[in-house]
């Protein structure tokens, strides 16, 4: 690819369709958001500890017993195809016409993916695998309302949900235009009550994305704008978290920044830090947004002379250098207790080779500006080691 | 309204469906477009000129055969209620399943408003007037593929569609969810042959959607980053338009910068400017472009201290005061032939009080941050004389 000219590329697209409500207390618009959809079959997927300690369990009990709402409250943390199935076979007896998903990325993801295969009869796992594989879905017309409790996933504004097949050590992407939820209800309060540690991890995924959609293959006038207000915004809410007084400014930056950050990568997707960060995921269990952030300065430096506008991104990054990100980053994580390298997490030097071998994700990988090769991508591993 | 804290506001909204494709050549899309919309019955809008002479006529010619394509190419500049009538009359007995627009504001807004109605029976003037003093529209199912051949006006991207009522010396706005269009095709190339003097008072138009955009009180963290890239943008554009040599990029940067002022205003609507411009065309003809900029710097003024982020405006506008706005603004108008006092259009002194009594056009008057009086308006009126 031809670094770009300012701005002005051969042909642009953009396009997000989602109804975003964001602020402090917007959550209480949930009960309007379903009348304007005329929902009376309601399913709510919630995590089991988030639901409670955000606060919605409380606010939602009123509107639960006049709907009748149907709970599918256990959903795991990076659910897996299994999981996918267990809830498709309780749901499709239902008819539901409005699924409200309410947690963090991977309740709002299990939303996305029952709804991707609501109106098809799925009896194995391989039934499910199968239909991945050849994105033959048949999403029914449930409308979505996505509330996220972590301010990081973006999965409110995008078309798409991450389902993890263990058992294969693999990562899959169910991928379709009807499954922009409806509504995103971004409510930072509901955030308020998350450790440092996830209001990190979770910040560090959505810098990611901002920066990510920055420099992604299909970056275009829109998602740049969105990139750069986003990145900008979450790395102050990243640094106030450490100020007592400012916890709840530092969410609302956090929130709002995330919120940037998804109508960015809702267009471009995500490129090597992603694609990267899948392997250590699967077979390390690092922790999403602290293995997509391992990579970030590395992969900004291979992208230097890609990046539309370098002095715009590294002003809203506040950095003058790829290493200034880096430094960044990393005293934001020691001071969280985070460690950031792969000698943390039980990685051992032997593996890193079989390691860069996975990191190849169709539609992340080749969605870099640069192309990074097995060896570099193996160099950035040792780099991080 | 309290000025705003930096971004943080009680409660932000932003949805915007349209399906934006921009680029030069981008026109060729349309078929693609068609299809993926299985359209059958087509309604062609267009300016007996414009069409011509963006070249789309010549472009669009294999298609009109293919699918017997009905024309309505006499759309005037400022539709008229009667104009609207007229067409709609016209159009009732088709049954079409998609409009295309090509041309100026007001012939997407001439689309708009015939969809508004499309499933009404509209008898008489009186009847037309009656339904949009209650908004008591039934827009019909057609699908909106809008073409513009300006970069101003903005009506891709928004669901409203201005009428005038020159009998009764009104301007109306028709205002519907169902109005967006569902794809914008916006194509620089379709402006590279328009006058100096059109690219300037239209790219004038999208200025002011940027810039009003960026203080309405609706305005948010989404809109805001818009207004910012389209203003910078848009000025870059109009100062490249006196150079030979770049004539081309000179309107590919209007055509992306009014994409970017219309994703800002249609979230947020116009202000104090554009309120106190519509009595200025009704009464003398001034040509909107020109009627909206007479007042941006004096509204600016009365405007800063309700600004999110003064610096961020202004370095956009590549400004150090509304003074400078006003430079840069008459500097340009200058060099086009372009006057930009009221005298110079045969105002009389004595009628700017019964003026001033006229722009308060409710929602956008009440639309700027600060509340400008009936003297204030005078006032402004006799600086810009």
């Amino acid at each position: 690819m031809e670094p770009p000219r300012n701005g002005v590329k051969a042909m642009d697209v953009y396009y997000n369709p989602v109804r975003a409500i964001w602020g402090p207390g917007s959550f209480a618009k949930l009960e309007e958001v379903l009348e304007s959809l005329s929902s009376k079959r309601i399913a709510l997927f919630c995590g089991s500890r988030s639901f409670k300690e955000s606060g919605c369990e409380e606010k939602l009990l009123p509107l639960i017993s006049r709907y009748k709402i149907v709970r599918f409250d256990r959903i795991p943390s990076h659910p897996d195809i299994s999981d996918v199935l267990e809830i498709h076979r309780q749901a499709k007896n239902y008819r539901f016409d409005t699924f409200i998903a309410i947690g963090g990325g991977s309740v709002l993801d299990m939303a996305k993916a029952i709804k991707a295969a609501s109106s098809l009869d799925l009896n194995s796992e391989e039934d499910l695998r199968k239909i991945i594989g050849t994105s033959d879905f048949q999403p029914g017309h449930e409308a979505i309302v996505a509330i996220p409790t972590t301010s990081g996933s973006g999965s409110e504004l995008t078309k798409w949900a991450t389902v993890w097949d263990k058992d294969n050590q693999k990562k899959y992407s169910i991928d379709h235009p009807a499954l922009y939820p409806d509504f995103a209800l971004v409510d930072p309060s509901l955030t308020y009550s998350l450790t440092l540690r996830t209001s990190v991890t979770s910040g560090l995924d959505a810098l990611c994305h901002a920066v990510e959609a920055y420099w992604a293959k299909e970056s275009n006038e829109c998602s740049r704008a969105f990139s750069l207000t986003g990145a900008s915004r979450i790395l102050v809410g990243l640094e106030q978290l450490f100020h007592q007084e400012l916890k709840e400014e530092a969410r609302n930056n956090l929130s709002l920044g995330s919120l940037n950050a998804g109508y960015a990568f809702s267009h471009t997707r995500t490129t090597a830090c992603h694609a990267m960060a899948y392997p250590l995921t699967l077979r390390y269990g690092i922790e999403h947004g602290i293995a997509v952030t391992m990579t970030l300065a590395s992969i900004l430096l291979y992208n230097l002379p890609y990046l539309n506008d370098q002095k715009a991104l590294f002003a809203a990054l506040k950095i003058d250098s790829p290493n200034d990100l880096q430094e960044r980053v990393n005293s934001i994580c020691s001071r969280a207790g985070i460690k950031t390298k792969l000698r943390d997490y039980g990685v051992n030097k032997e593996e890193l080779a079989a390691i860069a071998a996975e990191c190849f994700t169709k539609g992340r990988m080749d969605n870099n500006p640069y192309l990074l090769t097995v060896e570099e991508v193996n160099h950035i591993l040792h780099h991080i080691y």
